[in-house]
């Protein structure tokens, strides 16, 4: 491409703070779009340009990144009543990161592609740590032509990109099987620390040991500090985990296929959000174990 | 130590087998007992000497190493009508590999002590693999004077010793967090790939994605290559991962401590018992979900 097209990105969260601050370092035009003073302010402070309006973020936009919750938020970002229908020009690309069915994803497809945009199903993956760092990785699937006009934003906000096919689906369905396995390993850890915990073991070197054993998951080395230190600051939250592993259970239900292990890892998830702490660490579900079991963790002196 | 002392390695399945060729190579003096002539005839194949007798293995050696199935057969070893009591010299040390609860390992321990033996809690991690290279890690607890004289022994066939407490029972608790983790992930794997087929996605691509993404687990990366060539010979089989599923079970229950995510694997791990699959490989969990939903995974050709 002769020149990077200007970039909204949607949703100012920990992934899509890190993708707009990436592109910024890239050198590309870039506009943060976001209701919350808050995270506009975070990009600002990364000398970044953001707005509460999508029109005046999608004005003249080349590609809008999606990064809000949801198939639902998605939908409104595009199609509400404020959204970037009748704002967002011709062939400007809509790279869509929300985590969502791959029936939702092939419907936004079909909505984007009759307003005249390209959409390409682009699920991303690697915590806020990574997506600050320009190194996350994508699991996309869309035309040839939607990939010839995101490519460089996606080599600007990612390390990997993985191209999974030509149509819309197929990148959110890769996306769902890794919540799969990582809901899974999130519950699978808060169980087996909390029954270390019981058994009497030092924690830390149950981390130690583990880590270096067959037991060991991205996710228990990842969230295990958390609850080592206590810390149960969202660096991803309960809500989060709940509600990828819903999707999965639905879709589960729709196509009647039963997934005994994650559904049960939903369940989990959903009672650690009853009892109050769905806003914080997915890794609170060692707590809830913890609360109900009568164990004491270690806990953060502030 | 002066010399390392003759060694006898009981059970010569894939991980006593890789614990006796470590020993041969390092030069130590080795006897290897099995009831099956067929690991005997591998370990001889290797250039080891094998026995049936136990008696025979165990006279004059100053260390035993115990690579059986559960606490029952190590009882049997030790303690049976043709066991090591009255032919294993005191101050031998019992290195007991077998995964088992912790309250066993301390009830084996004070038995092997009233013997005039040191006992070493000494599970093992690792697999198959890294057993025939001398590379498994252990999980060990137990007094000074049993690590004193286990300490060559332990040199030659392992990469790394935990050094975990100085008591029978925490070697062996550490070793049952872990297996609770490995057989989450082991069921979560094969959940995930066959959700992942009845998505309809390519499982080499799933296989590429995954282990380098977010859900990635050291089971996923293991296991899932034996779905995708259609080889379900044991590596490591379904029984194994059900009896220390049901280890974690039953613990729990005495305890009180409920698991949900570790049962519901047990109940995967059983119901593909019970489809006649006990003893082929761990990963044949993914068979029986293809079965039951009538999905086709690849099959060898043979």
């Amino acid at each position: 491409m002769a020149q990077t097209p200007k970039v909204a990105v949607v949703g100012l969260g920990s992934m899509g703070l890190g993708a707009a601050l990436s592109l910024l370092r890239a050198g590309v035009e870039v506009v943060g779009c976001d209701v919350s003073l808050e995270s506009r302010s975070r990009f600002e402070s990364g000398g970044g340009k953001a707005v509460s309006s999508l029109a005046e973020a999608a004005h003249g936009a080349g590609a809008v990144v999606v990064m809000v919750v949801n198939a639902a938020q998605t939908e409104e970002v595009l199609f509400g009543a404020d959204g970037a229908q009748g704002v967002l020009k011709r062939d400007a690309v809509v790279i869509s990161s929300a985590t969502m069915s791959p029936d939702d994803a092939r419907r936004l497809a079909g909505k984007a592609e009759q307003a005249g945009w390209h959409y390409l199903d682009a699920p991303v993956s690697g915590g806020s740590v990574k997506a600050a760092a320009g190194e996350i990785t994508v699991m996309a699937s869309g035309s040839d032509a939607a990939f010839a006009v995101a490519r460089p934003v996606l080599d600007a906000i990612s390390v990997t990109v993985y191209e999974l096919g030509d149509e819309a689906g197929i990148g959110a369905s890769y996306k769902i099987v890794n919540q799969l396995l990582a809901g899974v390993h999130i519950a699978a850890a808060c169980e087996a620390i909390t029954f270390a915990k019981k058994l009497g073991l030092d924690l830390e070197k149950v981390y130690e040991v583990i880590t270096a054993s067959a037991g060991n998951s991205w996710m228990f080395e990842n969230r295990v500090p958390h609850i080592l230190e206590g810390d149960y600051r969202p660096r991803s939250a309960v809500d989060i985990f709940t509600k990828d592993l819903g999707i999965i259970a639905s879709i589960g239900h729709k196509e009647k296929f039963p997934m005994p292990v994650a559904t049960t890892a939903l369940q989990l998830s959903l009672a650690t959000a009853a009892a109050g702490m769905g806003r914080d660490d997915d890794a609170s579900v060692a707590r809830l174990i913890a609360q109900v079991t009568g164990l004491d963790l270690p806990s953060k002196n502030m």
